[in-house]
């Protein structure tokens, strides 16, 4: 019998902790950790990995600004370097511990529109935390602009909705075919149409929302976000928070989520849910083959599931 | 009825001239030129795509180093980002010219040996070009190595043989399906088996080597090296120096090539022929289609082909 498929996305969290240092074998062993967790998935399901990759492009524009005798490069050929570089690691670590599966990684173009108002408002935080000085320094520097990300500044970019995945056509091909796919890494390279040709553009996309939009092009029947939060909360940081274990969308729509994480993840969420019946689950990277089944974390479905799945 | 399957071997020169600099505009506008090309071989063949990353491995190390926060990435990593970074560009810009091909870009890895070798002699020229005090500096700053290239200075790193193409599977997977591939850039992402489980290693394997290797291990029915020379020639540099139509590997075996541009690409083409019958053309990218028929360029084929096909 075919698995069903369940696309998956993780954060950058799960590479790389907030306030880490961005070097190569600290990346390589987080996602020897991420690595576990996704292989525990494969019994039961066809499994497509997008990740983030914030902090990474953000590394990448500073070492482009560092060396000077090239003209920097721009966000959308930064965001396919950090397709190489991440997706090389999660494929390489979820090959050793999956001998048998084969795993691919697919570079993935996700077209945008040039009109979109995330072009006059950047909102996705990318690259190392700043102090106020050092922000300052680099806007004036280089144009950047910076916002606050809890207690950190960190520069932001505009992150436009996603409208097409591009390659999804081969993507379904390597899902059908058993592969563990990799793909959309880091919310797709942004590109837009014109003159019915593929052009990029400046910005990083949102993985989670790429995810989900991904999940409807290819009709799969789940998607798990896996972030640092164990399950989506009710009155979160007060005294008498806690943890929704079934949700539906209407219930959600009705509740204001932290605009800066969870908010767009509970919005992708929900539309992947409206437009498939499929299911969502949404909670921490260790808990993952079990937020699907309804155990851990937060599970949102079009209709209330039964009390003996929900437990 | 099935069209024959011909990996390309794109050179680092058909996306930068040597000694243009590596900004990305330049890139993107060699790539279309190459796109052009590579478009005009999709009548008659299946194409896999290999690309060279030499100067664009160089300066990922470069820009990698002129920022000091984080520790320089080792090659393996760097070259996963190529592989980003020039498949992004040349599958953007072959999906432009090729509307109706779906054009997917995989990254690979490619297996050495730990031993090779080459480990202890590097030959494989990657980054810009220097003159000798800049290369002094770097040498005794980093420990770099540094040989001349014609009448540069640049960086050598090792380039041991491919053994196995990790993820040869998953390209003809995609090939049955009609694709055209984009794979092994900069001629694979260098990786050895330690109790079983892949890791990177520092170094750049020769992309020719490994086209000719991916050629054997999805057994294609041709390979094309495509070069800034319009063929092989006997006597190359002397007043008598003249291009081979075709030729046959023990003749080849005969002539002495340069150790460091024409010579790997002929004994990658004689190990192809060799091993399958195929045949292996080499040539400068606008004849692309026309060396494969004998028209344009160097045709290497096992037995001496007829007249009529030769002219």
């Amino acid at each position: 019998m075919t698995k069903p498929t369940v696309v998956v996305a993780l954060g950058g969290n799960a590479l790389l902790c907030r306030g880490e240092p961005l070097d190569a074998d600290i990346q390589r062993k987080n996602v020897g950790t991420a690595a576990q967790a996704i292989a525990a998935l494969i019994q039961d399901w066809n499994v497509v990995l997008v990740h983030g990759n914030g902090p990474q492009v953000g590394l990448l524009a500073l070492q482009n600004a560092a060396y000077k005798e090239v003209k920097a490069y721009p966000l959308d050929i930064l965001g396919a370097e950090t397709q190489g570089m991440i997706g090389y690691l999660l494929m390489q670590e979820l090959r050793n511990v999956l001998p048998e599966t084969a795993v691919t990684t697919l570079l993935t173009q996700v077209e945008v529109d040039g009109g979109d108002p995330a072009f006059l408002n950047p909102t996705k935080y990318i690259g190392p935390v700043y102090d106020k000085a050092e922000a300052d320094a680099l806007s004036l520097e280089k144009g950047w602009e910076f916002k606050n990300d809890g207690k950190y500044i960190r520069r932001v970019v505009p992150s436009p909705q996603p409208l097409n995945i591009i390659e999804s056509d081969s993507i379904k091909q390597l899902i059908n075919h058993g592969n563990l796919v990799i793909c959309t890494g880091g919310g797709g390279i942004p590109v837009v149409r014109k003159d019915n040709k593929l052009v990029g553009i400046e910005a990083v996309i949102d993985k989670d929302l790429s995810a989900a939009f991904l999940a409807k092009q290819i009709n799969a029947d789940a998607l798990l976000i896996l972030t640092d939060a164990d399950a989506v909360y009710l009155n979160w940081g007060q005294e008498d928070q806690y943890a929704l274990k079934n949700a539906q969308p209407e219930q959600l729509a009705q509740i204001e989520f932290d605009a800066g994480s969870m908010g767009p993840k509970i919005s992708a969420a929900c539309e992947f849910v409206n437009a498939t019946q499929g299911r969502v689950g949404i909670g921490c990277l260790v808990d993952g083959a079990q937020i699907l089944q309804g155990l851990k974390g937060t599970l949102i479905t079009a209709t209330p599931i039964e009390q003996d799945a929900a437990i």
